[in-house]
């Protein structure tokens, strides 16, 4: 069962890359944190998740979205390692912050990997400005789904008092900008 | 110039498709409106524009989305005939309400399309619930853009009261006023 | 049942597009034809027919291998005009000679279609050297498919003495040799 | 300079995966060969020469076309380990041949790829069934191209005494980085 509607976690973490220092949930309250759980072997995050993630980044801002990366690796261990992961960041290119999830002492799954409940890779979850869980999904999504769904979580309402469990959404945080692109909402 | 942030003006047509009655924007208060100007000899249309504006109306219920296709014939008038356009979106499985585009009796360019100042095809419009222009785009967006898009509009309140301040952007007329571009109803 | 090992039928045609002329297969030995028919309200040959089409025709000279469009309208005859078709290829920017089937005077399926029986569109009929069909396909083709075939047809002996009826495309006799087959020249 | 032309130097290697014993070009005169140089940390060998040495094993039978992947770590050998390339195998469920090129004493091009002077990864080698290397590419090629191309092959006289000569070669590009198009030396 997935962790929706709860406080995110704290990430456990034992290597950050793309980052200068480890990014932690409990800082980013206010923005909206796409987290892309992947494995550098699993080739649908290669084929479409990390794409998909790379694109995220792209399209937004990271002080209004936050896209991290979360190497959870539950199969092979032996050769998906921190050396292996780099190499693979260099060369597909990855800009975003990327987390190696914390190998857990007792079983194959890490332990950010187990405190979401995350049923395999590629996976995403969608934190809320507030710090909540908002969805869980483990497989494909379409780009148009992603889209429509961090677009609902970037115009909440960011007030911290709000009931966790309620979609409050009356609250526009309209920002015109207009480049070569067109004009944005 | 697009006419973003302004009242979208009343849809011009000849005839409808897919559709026991002709949409009426007024009619449509409350729901994002997304229109799609196409043209059936128009590759972009074909390969991008339509399939597009075919998955937005997959995703979305159409009491809260509803997806409009417009067709805005500005040059091969002769063949792109309404029994034309009735083969077309038979062949291709076009499930969405159709209008064709009023023709102008001075000018290539049809009624709806100029009233929108649409610069050709495909052209997305994205209309907000209380029926004014947000968005207006010639070419090709990502799914990703189109959703955030829709996403946002889904959250806005949508009393016809709303505070016309939250919205810096293109500075939407609210209802009853009038500055120097005109007034809305 | 297809044509395959039977001498290609002239095609029967009443217009031509992007050819100064008339094209003959009689006139065309020599070199692989490779025949596209398709209906421009097809979405698969929109889609997948006639870029591959338009990819052959890039690859090869056409001294060697010739591409030919064959319109060939069993339905929508009303719409899929002459006229329309000029627009849509116009606008789809298609460079090889394009033939309009003639249309028959008993009923929907046009001449040329009817002598090659060809099943619908997109269909691909290739025809060798010596101008006997070898092989048809209604429906898609991997390029790489496609290409395969066009490469082996292209190393066939052209002499047009070889015999039409069998069709051993991966063991040619060479020139001058003999086996349990027989004799080449 | 690539080796087009040449007699294909015997496969040097440590290691044989997918075969229960090591494939020798000798005994593979009389079919055509496709050696697929790759490497599995490299982004254009994931996304294209693999699935379309894929496409290639599927389309042919091995007895006529043989397709072998041969793992050229010229880049981060630490972590491109054979218990690394298995677990790369597995998931990605590559079904043909595949060998692990034997690593040089004095630097970090294998054996191999040294030989056949190949200037980086994806890169494709066509050997006739005489065991002439007829082709060298590095980077993308359309599957059309490659299939007229091994078809090409497949029709030709497998006679050891054909010219050698008469075979239009295209250059392969290097420039030291890795890109859509792959890694190069």
């Amino acid at each position: 069962m997935d962790r929706n509607g709860q406080k995110a976690p704290e990430l456990v973490t034992s290597v950050w890359l793309n980052t200068p220092e480890p990014l932690v949930l409990e800082n980013l309250l206010g923005r909206v944190v796409v987290l892309h759980a992947f494995q550098m072997l699993c080739p649908g995050c290669v084929s479409h998740g990390l794409p998909q993630a790379a694109a995220i980044n792209q399209l937004y801002r990271s002080d209004e979205v936050q896209v991290i990366g979360l190497h959870t690796v539950f199969e092979h261990h032996a050769v998906m390692t921190l050396a292996a992961l780099k190499a693979f960041v260099h060369e597909y290119r990855l800009q975003f912050p990327i987390a190696v999830d914390q190998s857990s002492e007792i079983g194959p799954i890490p332990v950010t990997m187990q405190k979401f409940n995350l049923q395999g890779t590629p996976s995403l979850v969608l934190i809320d400005k507030t710090g909540v869980i908002r969805f869980t999904h483990f497989g494909r999504l379409s780009d148009m789904e992603v889209g429509n769904m961090i677009g609902q979580l970037l115009m909440e309402d960011n007030g911290l008092q709000r009931a966790t469990d309620g979609v409050e959404m009356k609250e526009p945080l309209a920002d015109g900008q207009c480049d070569d692109k067109g004009c944005s909402l």
